[in-house]
């Protein structure tokens, strides 16, 4: 049983033409502000990927055939490897740094909405600062496309935990048709895009930095200090903005599909969306009443920051308050429990998601009555619905790894020797895709850490945004010698 | 449903007459040091404790019943309760703390094995301290048959795993009574207790010393900081010494059964013991090298010091190294990761214990081949028995508890704004009874915690101790109402 190499390859050939159409973003981006070497660079790297694989293409467009759950697989690990790789590009052309390392680090953590950087970004080059939010935007929606095309029928326990819980007739009538759920999504993500810029743009910002801001909101992808980089003129007005949209990318995107077929009433019982809300409520209240209560901030300022970074680092983005990482210690506990736990599945938010922490509380329940009746046979339920035994052991198994995965990041990132605190929100920022931390990354910059280990912290991002198994289960043997494995 | 009160009562009242007639030590003890006020209070209470529950016991000599589970859970909260109230007792008499919390806080840190403490134990009168030590022996025995007599009855996995791993017939001759059992742990104890006392003796340590240091290692309860306290001498061989009957006493003990009975082979090929000693051995290479390359001592010591550190953390013991919290992260992390894997089942160390982690492995391992072959069927198997369905889920809904557990302590003691890495290693330290942490709490000493904070402490190391579900079960309704919650 081999792969299916040439619809692989067709597949993965329309990746270069999107990212070459989108080149001309920061090429309109550097002619208008006169960066001519970065101009050039740009057109010339878009003409040359959008030929190449419009060629691959077109020579391959007969391909055809079944794409097996191990081609899925193949797809979207190569796919996003070619992402990674061309994004990757502009740095290493416009001789900002020497280091490939130093680029694909900047690629990986805007695809994969991480947002995190190496770079001073308030000195680089206006274009290339756009491009890396470019990438944030283009991570988002390529995951959302991930996640109702290509994901779902290999079994991410994530969206279809969620599913379950949307009624199935309406459901059906959304997703029957991938390429109809897909155009959904490019309109519904554009609109968002669209309605946060003409906001921002609206309020105090100029036009650079409102494109800058809803780029790196909309994918929850962030800028890392919003003070410290730019654009941000304290400005109340921009924390409102910039939270809601936030917030707004990081819910499950059915939920968007369900008000467009006016099933509000599916929306306001839906489980994983309420969970989340009174996750962010809570968290918000204990945070703003800590930092009130420790004098850090007064009333009006506390709530203010308090639930700007909570839904900062509730949805995964990491936006982050100038200095939060001093904040009392109940206050950042609370911040890294909401950041583990990260946003709704279907959304462009990471993290270990809602859905799978609510069936892990559902799990635990059960547990403790089995401990007492040990015949007793109790499904496990999310809202209404009663989750299948084998979803049940996916969800445990991820988060097991999830936690697993946080504690070989820790011994790796440790042998430089930074504090614990920075090595452990290290690879919790990196997994999570959050991108900022404590201690020394607190800012999102992660240049602290030397060339290897920038190495193990883009296969940390990119193990977080494929949701873990994707990656781990290349590296199987029973995958790719699947005859060997028949027993199985 | 009612409990069987009497009988819970009679099983209760053996608790006075032991912790009695165990404080005739530390009153010989007072009486040689001349500590006349300590050993009036011993005296009085032993006497007091003694003649009362004897009292007791005698009056329900009669009482008959089925022990059901839910008797067995609240014997074992309502009997540990007894003790720690009983423990704290000559300390508060003794009047060398006004504070009941503190008393409370050293009887529960010493029953439960953890060893941490409030107090400066260098100026404890010498009677007080081998109190101290006395209960943390207590402690470790009291858990071991609390292992063979009541929990199997009501599901405690870990040891239940464990005791699969053992061929069944002969298993079946050393259990199949239970005070046969029980007898054969009191002598495998005390001998392990005298040979360590006679060990220590024989070396530069004279016999108060060899005393406290055999009663808190053979229970895996440790001093804390062997240099600061007393009593080490600098001394190579008492580190020997030392580290090996922590080792002893954290190894499955029905691994001494077997080897009474001469299964040798049944010993050498048990896979829970395989995996704790290559664990230890895995993290002691890692620690040294560590040691050794960051130049934080030389060769021969980084290997002397990192040998019983390990040691000391991964059964659950908590002696400490001077100054090795200031070790290199990467050693740091490494000894979190085996505090928390913790000790082998059936033994008086804590932690997660080895066979869960085992069971946690194949249970992952076996998720990522259901990943790519979701219709397989395949077992988890620990050595080459297979686990039952339940059992795996008690496991993962016991680790995922156990976090979760961490999580919350760490949101509770955050609010005294410690730094983050006292806070989070304090947490691990009391649930995991290891007893020390990093940052300011590496002694051993955790006076640095406010008084509600403490009682906090309290009930962490209980709930570690007793293995999580007895005390949160007893918090559930359904525990006191069954007949309410026929359905489940
Ligand atoms: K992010
Ligand atoms: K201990």
């Amino acid at each position: 049983m081999s792969f299916n190499y040439r619809m692989i390859l067709k597949f993965i050939s329309i990746i270069p033409i999107i990212m070459g159409l989108s080149m001309l973003v920061p090429a309109v981006t550097a002619l208008y502000y006169g960066e001519w070497e970065e101009f050039k660079v740009f057109m010339a790297l878009a003409v040359t990927m959008v030929f190449i694989a419009y060629a691959v293409f077109y020579f391959l467009r007969s391909a055809r055939g079944i794409i097996r759950m191990r081609d899925g697989y193949l797809i979207v690990f190569t796919g996003g490897l070619t992402a990674c790789l061309l994004g990757a590009l502009p740095y290493l052309a416009c001789d900002h740094t020497i280091s490939v390392i130093d680029c694909l680090f900047e690629s990986i953590s805007s695809l994969t909405t991480t947002g995190a950087t190496l770079f001073d970004l308030g000195v680089l080059p206006k274009s290339l600062l756009l491009w890396k939010m470019v990438c944030n935007w283009l991570g988002g929606i390529g995951f959302l496309i991930l996640c109702v095309s290509v994901l779902p029928a290999f079994g991410m326990e994530g969206k279809t935990l969620a599913q379950s819980e949307v009624p199935g007739q309406i459901l059906g009538k959304i997703t029957n048709r991938t390429s109809d759920s897909a155009k959904y999504l490019y309109i519904i993500y554009i609109a968002f895009t669209a309605a946060e810029f003409l906001l921002l743009w609206m309020g105090p910002m100029n036009i650079f930095d409102a494109l800058v801001n809803t780029l790196s909101s909309v994918s929850t992808s962030s800028l890392g200090d919003i003070n410290q980089t730019f654009s941000h003129y304290g400005s109340f007005y921009n924390d409102v903005v910039i939270g809601t949209f936030t917030l707004l990318a990081s819910l499950n995107f059915t939920l968007y599909f369900l008000i467009i077929h006016g099933s509000w009433k599916a929306v306001l019982t839906n489980i994983e969306l309420r969970t989340f809300l009174f996750l962010i409520v809570l968290g918000a209240v204990l945070v703003t009443l800590n930092l009130y209560w420790t004098k850090t901030y007064d009333f009006t300022e506390s709530i203010r920051y308090g639930v700007f970074q909570v839904i900062s680092m509730a949805t995964t983005a990491g936006f982050s308050i100038t200095g939060y990482a001093d904040w009392p210690s109940f206050s950042l506990v609370i911040l890294t429990i909401l950041m583990l736990i990260g946003g709704c599945s279907f959304s462009t938010a990471s993290g270990i998601k809602v859905i799978r922490f609510l069936v892990m509380c559902k799990l635990i329940a059960r547990g403790f009555t089995r401990r007492i009746h040990p015949r007793s046979v109790v499904a496990v339920k999310v809202g209404s619905n009663a989750v299948s035994a084998l979803r049940v052991s996916y969800t445990t198994v991820f988060i097991m790894v999830y936690f697993i995965l946080i504690v070989f990041a820790s011994i790796l990132l440790s042998l430089q020797n930074l504090d614990l605190l920075t090595t452990l929100s290290t690879a919790i920022a990196m997994i999570s895709n959050v991108g900022i931390g404590f201690g020394d990354v607190a800012t999102g910059n992660f240049s602290i850490y030397c060339e290897p280990l920038r190495l193990v912290l883009c296969l940390l991002m990119i193990i977080g945004r494929l949701e873990l198994f994707t990656v781990i289960t290349l590296f199987m043997p029973s995958f790719w010698r699947p005859d060997k494995y028949r027993n199985y």
